[in-house]
């Protein structure tokens, strides 16, 4: 806890000079930039390979870079620094994706790509093809980081969501309203009659890979998209180039695929109904971005001696 | 005021067999669905040419399916049945043109148009392109419906909204907070240097006659998106091929163009940064649909004696 007018002392590490964005971001959010040997706090901005030894007994909060942060664990760095507190960047991350998907699954939609192939008016052509969110029902599989993300994007849409998670228990969350269904990830099989849209944000496991297969694509609807964010995997690529060369669903929106890259010459490059982009949902401007924002949120907290958000459990590592 | 448990009797005219998605909207609201003799409510779905001289007496309400309605003034409809409450469905058709301008607001901060041609995974050149709403400023030009709907579709986004209308007076309405800014149509040269992104959702009228024109586009950023989902005529078309062509803005998305259908062979169709699409943010199918969701609204509030949506104003006509 800190006494108001007191400076809070805060470092950014170890590059020299450090991102503007975070010395800004430090400033923003109350605190006074230092060197590390006068600080209370530390913004790393490297990789564990790179953290100091021994840090400054000074140092009561470290804020890492990553959302996970297997390697820092791994490293030993958290069981090195027994008295101070890490935070990692999980969440800050996931509102770039979740943009990301939303703006897939409007494009597809409402029929992007094709218009974007018109090269004519053609009006009477396109009206039928124009789709809407509005009164549809779209199955989030993965209610992590991302997916609670992009549920308040879609709300105001007139979307009745349903999130798909391992537990079955009632997503929440700011912007999540209770009109928001959660059913359990083996539960999923019930659910295709009723989605008109899927997006996928699961973590890449044994578990989910090829979570939608020809199955799972033959349920879904003539005018399903379906978005997948996640990890390529999760999609069974020779299923979907079927399903979307058949009609069998609307289409797809890739930011991810499996192979990744995708080699020159995959049909997923020449489907009409097919939007890849190479896994830049999340491009590196925008990460550093989204990291600034949330060390402004976090050194505000600190300075007013309150929560941290992410913090990590040096124990258990995550 | 109804009893509970007495069924309200509602007419769907004059096309016979109503359209079916309508029918379903009368029993959805509540309502018994019978012939135009015996009913109190009246959902019509022609134009004041056919609507009846005479209406039976029973009849005290009339739906309206246009959401202006100048040319039922006109026809005398409103002054020849001065005991019968008539409602518009004015609002109804908004949201679907609000979401064409979000997606096209998003493939293109998104640089969706270039990926879509691009055929190989290429990511690092795509990574610098690929931007993000959040944090951004987007200045709705245009508080009516559309812009109205528009508004809580970008606040989950993290998009900070300057609303511009004629009276400056604070733009309310559900989903639309506080921190949206409203200005007053006269001071729009005051925020093109704080504006990222434009969206023009404005009536065509004289004085909003290439409200974008040179002088405009050149105080946008090179990173603007310019979006018109209202009338071609609110953009000058040939200074803004020129900021196009220039990359003095990032790129427009029309769904309306000047003149309008845009002519094969003219350059917004070839430029890499202009996405058209022919005036479809809003297709039959689409109006029929929000109309019917309109129909099950007001049935439902006519049933419950409650105050109905899109009220008019028998004397002026609106």
């Amino acid at each position: 806890m800190t006494r108001p007018g007191v400076p809070v002392p805060v470092a950014v590490g170890p590059a020299s000079p450090a991102p503007t964005l975070l010395q800004k971001a430090v400033v923003e959010g109350g605190a006074t930039l230092v060197e590390l040997e006068r600080a209370r706090g530390l913004i790393w901005v490297g990789g564990p390979g790179e953290f100091p030894d021994d840090l400054p007994a000074s140092i009561e909060w470290v804020q890492l870079p990553a959302a996970g942060v297997e390697d820092w664990f791994t490293a030993g760095i958290f069981a090195r620094h027994p008295n101070v507190r890490f935070t990692s960047a999980a969440g800050a991350f996931a509102a770039s994706v979740a943009e990301h998907s939303l703006m897939l699954l409007l494009a597809g939609v409402r029929y992007l790509p094709e218009h974007l192939h018109a090269g004519s008016w053609r009006q009477q052509d396109f009206f039928p093809h124009v789709g809407t969110l509005r009164g549809k029902t779209v199955t989030i599989v993965g209610a992590g980081g991302i997916g609670r993300a992009l549920i308040p994007m879609l709300i105001p849409l007139g979307v009745h969501v349903i999130a798909v998670n391992r537990s079955g228990r009632p997503v929440t969350g700011p912007g999540i309203p209770d009109t928001v269904e959660t059913i359990r990830a083996d539960q999923l099989g019930k659910i295709w009659s009723r989605t008109d849209h899927v997006v996928i944000a699961a973590p890449a496991t044994p578990a989910t890979k090829h979570l939608i297969g020809a199955e799972e694509l033959a349920r879904l609807k003539p005018s399903s998209w379906v978005i997948n964010v996640a990890r390529g995997s999760l999609v069974d690529t020779d299923a979907l180039v079927c399903a979307l060369a058949s009609g069998a669903i609307g289409g797809a929106g890739l930011d991810v695929t499996d192979p990744e890259p995708l080699p020159d010459g995959h049909p997923l490059w020449v489907l009409p109904n097919a939007i890849v982009t190479p896994h830049d949902s999340n491009p590196p401007q925008l990460r550093l971005a989204a990291f600034a924002d949330h060390v402004v949120e976090n050194v505000t907290r600190f300075v007013a001696g309150r929560k941290l958000l992410a913090p990590i459990d040096s124990e258990r590592g995550y």
